[in-house]
């Protein structure tokens, strides 16, 4: 049996740091999932007037200063993508790759994906198009797999499904080197639609197209209610109460994810309000067992 | 007529500076209310672990980050005592002593008061007691007052009141000097109780009592729906919406006095949704126009 976290906190932005901080503070055995530079969004933010204290300060400058509370505090990232997660009903069972992690609460930080979904994507989603490659690797042995990563982990993930599937494609839709297995297919190109029939089999590109019996889209955020099946969403966030609180007895969320405004303090308002209730949470159970 | 400003926020403790700052940024005249140390709940921690970006920082140095922020953003707070604040259809009318200021939108940040009504308080509002003696002093021409500070304010409004009344009992409920008119007799006790009949006439102390024909009761924060008339309150906080408005349109609230957890990112986050949110009444305001 994996061990048992109080806290599992999905995200590293400025929700969930904040969020990790508070609860380790109260005691709890905590793990928090995220990036090396916390939020991108954050990272790459030229400069940053309203967080206060900070006069101007630079998104990379304030990501320091972040990372040095964490370290301060004794908070390390763990470096893993949660997949999903599923409600066990005293627990939660995080999937990451070919791991499971178990947390009596959870904090949801996942901010917000920007950007459309792909013509076709919603209609053909679970008929051949997914999120997470390496989950559905097995059932593409042998056959042709085409992957949109917008990040460096998709990478890992095509080198994965390379090495089942008889062919793999891999568009990147970011820049920078792309270290993949010698028998996967770039192509430099634009999605445009997805198209099939009763299943996906094929991905039209601005100037090409490729035949496929599979296609994953491998974006840094996938919707919440994906992620946590059973979560209510409207009109694309989370639905939360007062106190953070998610439909989902125990699971909480905060910032982007959530709603808008989507600024700083805001997320981290919020995180710190959903890990508060999430410790009020675990302190009842304790009591009630 | 006195000028119109677009927002006007009453306390400068972590939710009423953010409010300030992020209504700034987006280029409306404000007008801020607050104390010089900003917030004294702030000022006196200790040391301060969940304000992300600065571990262990004491309240002193955060608030001179914050002063630091505020003088960075030409952001000056008023050190003058809202009394009452009053919906006057597409303004507010904010009383302060002796004058009035106009604003279109509210943010309330009074944080929370502390500690109980002395007994027979809340009975005799209205009735002998009050909240603001300047205001009523005229009331009280020739008669006896007490006046039970809170604050070195408190002392300003004594000294007013003693050019009028009778005779005028200071209480003070703080430490430091108390620099009072020579006319005013200073009692060193603790209050216990008002009573009276129909009118307040006695103020008990544990050691002493004194007869009186008005009480007033000088705290640093005054009960909201005091402080703004028709104000929604529940179980001792404004009713706030998620977008921080409360039941007067236009009228906004966030920290401490919208509810717990009493943390400061949380009240920041919230000062700043209030401050977004009145700055997307004010844009649609002058759209409608």
């Amino acid at each position: 049996m994996s061990e048992r976290y109080d806290i599992a906190i999905v995200g590293s932005g400025p929700a969930g740091i904040t969020a990790a901080i508070n609860a380790k503070i109260r005691n709890k055995r905590i793990i928090i999932f995220g990036y090396e530079n916390l939020s991108n969004k954050l990272y790459l933010a030229p400069k940053i007037n309203n967080y206060v204290g900070f006069p101007g300060i630079s998104g990379k400058d304030l990501t320091e200063k972040f990372k040095d509370h964490l370290k301060e505090m004794d908070i390390e990232i763990t470096y893993e993508r949660v997949d999903s997660i599923y409600a066990m009903g005293d627990y939660y069972a995080l999937m990451v790759n070919d791991k499971t992690y178990e947390a009596t609460g959870i904090v949801l930080a996942t901010g917000v994906s920007f950007g459309k979904p792909f013509k076709g994507e919603s209609e053909f989603l679970g008929r051949g198009v997914g999120y997470c490659a390496t989950c559905d690797a097995p059932l593409y042995k042998n056959k042709v797999v085409t992957i949109i990563g917008y990040n460096k982990e998709s990478i890992e993930e095509a080198n994965y499904v390379s090495e089942l599937a008889a062919k793999v494609y891999y568009i990147p839709m970011f820049k920078g080197d792309v270290d993949l297995n010698s028998n996967i297919e770039v192509i430099n190109d634009k999605p445009v639609e997805i198209i099939g029939d009763s299943h996906v089999n094929k991905l039209v590109l601005k100037n090409s197209e490729v035949e496929t019996d599979g296609l994953f889209i491998l974006r840094d955020n996938i919707s919440p209610d994906q992620l946590v099946p059973g979560l209510l969403v409207e009109e694309g966030h989370i639905k939360v109460s007062r106190d953070m609180e998610t439909n989902l007895k125990g699971c909480y969320a905060a910032g982007d994810a959530v709603g808008k405004p989507y600024q700083y303090l805001k997320s981290m308002g919020e995180g710190q309000v959903a890990a508060l209730n999430a410790v009020s949470y675990l302190d009842k159970l304790s009591r009630e067992k």
